[in-house]
């Protein structure tokens, strides 16, 4: 009950999807491209099995293609950006390619969002900055699943930091959510019938449970708790607050299809040639990144990886092997192609 | 065995050592101040009692005291210091100052740093720069403490992150290491014969530990798994790396009494009024904190707290009735203060 399909195949089928919904070509690219390098690395949450849930926010007048979005700039380093309800994923995407140059001009930028869509992968955006030889740390904010710290309610989003540095041969990026899980594993461990592990999630009155059902109507415990309860909370004032958008329960349409999306996005970018370590940083990176790698395994473990090395590996394979989807996945893509 | 100070009396002792070490007067208010801004908030661990090591450190040439730091500009959003083997806490927050207007100016600024000491609580310099009205994010590095995950080795610092946050009556700042606890804890519990919690630490062969003998010669989990093991990671690459100094093994200095300390710091600093929600940020932030405590609480729990509240609370307390050592601590380091 698995389709595998060529990376072409499903960009071709994204693309035909975002442009009959009169996205423009960049959006259409950048939106597919998107969710097409999460199926790479293996994050499905984030990639095609989104695409209904886009759809359907495209036709309810949630998300708007083919916008203009409000650009304020309070200097050469900070760029402020009204996103009229467009795609997140390109206005991102764009405005960080603008705000690259005074990046590297001044040593240091930051890029504020709101008023668009979900911007998928975090670390989409922190890969192309990193390929460009730019540091950076990326801060996005989602409805409130997160109970805080001893909390029975879920208050905070799941907030998520990524991070990207220059490396060769390929960046290294890290990409986090500050939830021990997402609600996409609990999900996906209801679809298998079994439990989920114990301090994943409390119930809808604040009580440990196991059972995904309950944990839908609950909440997801922070990371290491009171640590990603705080760093989550941070998140959402960085990237909620500051760019004029919402925070905790006023945090609405990243996933569902009624709701405007009034999340928030910070992006700060570091050039390294601006500090002491920028000459010999790419090189030190990865010098650090083989002795993580070469450190013996505890029992248990084959070896130890760095954040990416799955993913990389994955989507080496997927380039040549393709993408393995369960059929009803694609075949819910698939009915959204426009007959031509 | 317990002994309670004023925090005058405190201060006075401490700016005498340092003073008759041949401190400035600004570096022996400053290095005094964030001591005990540490003890006033319970946090021992960073307070009065690393006074011995501080002293012996000064004493072996290793902490230099009255240097002058070499500064760079690249721009005038980024600064970069070089410490020359000073005080790292009176260089942190001297610096911080002088680049918080062109912070205001540009939006945005940058100060690395790196040849000075160990900077002590790092929320000390957040809350400095939150109570001007800038957002401060800090970085900062230590020896190798904590394995990778799935790793045998300490070959990660506890690289903490610290962030700031304007809004009134008083700061919200965040401030945690990315190790699940901190090898004072684990001192801690060897002191009173207690075990450690399991998860803690592992032993020099990289095996689950709960004996705190055990844990001191192997090394610390990291937060929530492969979570902080990726974010103390990145951590060490920002503070240690861009400012020009070290990582991982090559991290010496910021505990020991023989070595040049070699950790790096990083600094990140925003203006809220730069960005959108600018305006209201102050008031919003408030606004959220509140609601985060009044959080129906879990069973177990009596509330919900945010960072801080804990730590303010008692800070309040002990300005009024004084701050309480374990006698031994107090009487080490009145053994310290010079005949007159």
């Amino acid at each position: 009950m698995s389709i595998t399909v060529t990376t072409k195949e499903q960009m071709d089928l994204l693309t035909a999807v975002f442009l009959s919904l009169r996205a423009t070509e960049e959006e259409a690219f950048i939106q597919a491209d998107v969710l097409t390098e999460a199926d790479l690395r293996g994050i499905h949450s984030h990639g095609l099995q989104r695409l209904p849930v886009l759809v359907k926010r495209i036709q309810n007048g949630l998300l708007k293609p083919n916008v203009d979005p409000e650009v304020t700039w309070t200097s050469q380093c900070v760029m402020s950006v009204d996103g009229k309800d467009g795609f997140g994923t390109a206005i991102a995407e764009k405005c960080l390619r603008t705000i690259a140059p005074f990046a590297r001009k001044h040593g240091v930028a930051a890029l504020s969002i709101r008023n668009t869509s979900h911007l998928g992968m975090l670390g989409y955006y922190c890969t192309h900055r990193a390929e460009e030889g730019l540091i950076c740390i990326a801060f996005t904010s989602s409805e409130a699943l997160v109970h805080p710290f001893g909390g029975a309610e879920a208050l905070v989003g799941t907030n998520p930091i990524a991070i990207g540095f220059p490396c060769g041969p390929l960046p290294f990026v890290f990409d986090m959510a500050t939830a021990v899980c997402s609600m996409g594993e609990v999900i996906a461990s209801k679809h298998r019938g079994e439990k989920i592990p114990p301090g994943w999630a409390v119930d809808k009155d604040g009580n440990p449970t196991v059972d995904p059902e309950a944990a839908l109507k609950g909440s997801l415990a922070p990371v290491g708790g009171p640590k990603g309860y705080g760093l989550g909370v941070c998140i959402g004032l960085l990237s909620g607050l500051l760019s004029g958008a919402e925070i905790g329960n006023a945090v609405l349409g990243t996933l569902d299809v009624e709701h405007r999306c009034t999340k928030g996005d910070m992006f700060l970018l570091l050039d390294p040639k601006a500090f002491p370590g920028g000459n010999s940083f790419e090189s030190r990176v990865g010098d650090y990144l083989e002795v993580l790698r070469g450190c013996k395994p505890q029992m248990g473990f084959s070896h130890v990886a760095v954040a990416g090395d799955h993913g990389y590996a994955m989507r080496e394979e997927r380039l040549k092997d393709g993408i393995p989807h369960p059929e009803e996945v694609w075949h819910a893509a698939q009915r959204l192609v426009p007959f031509r």
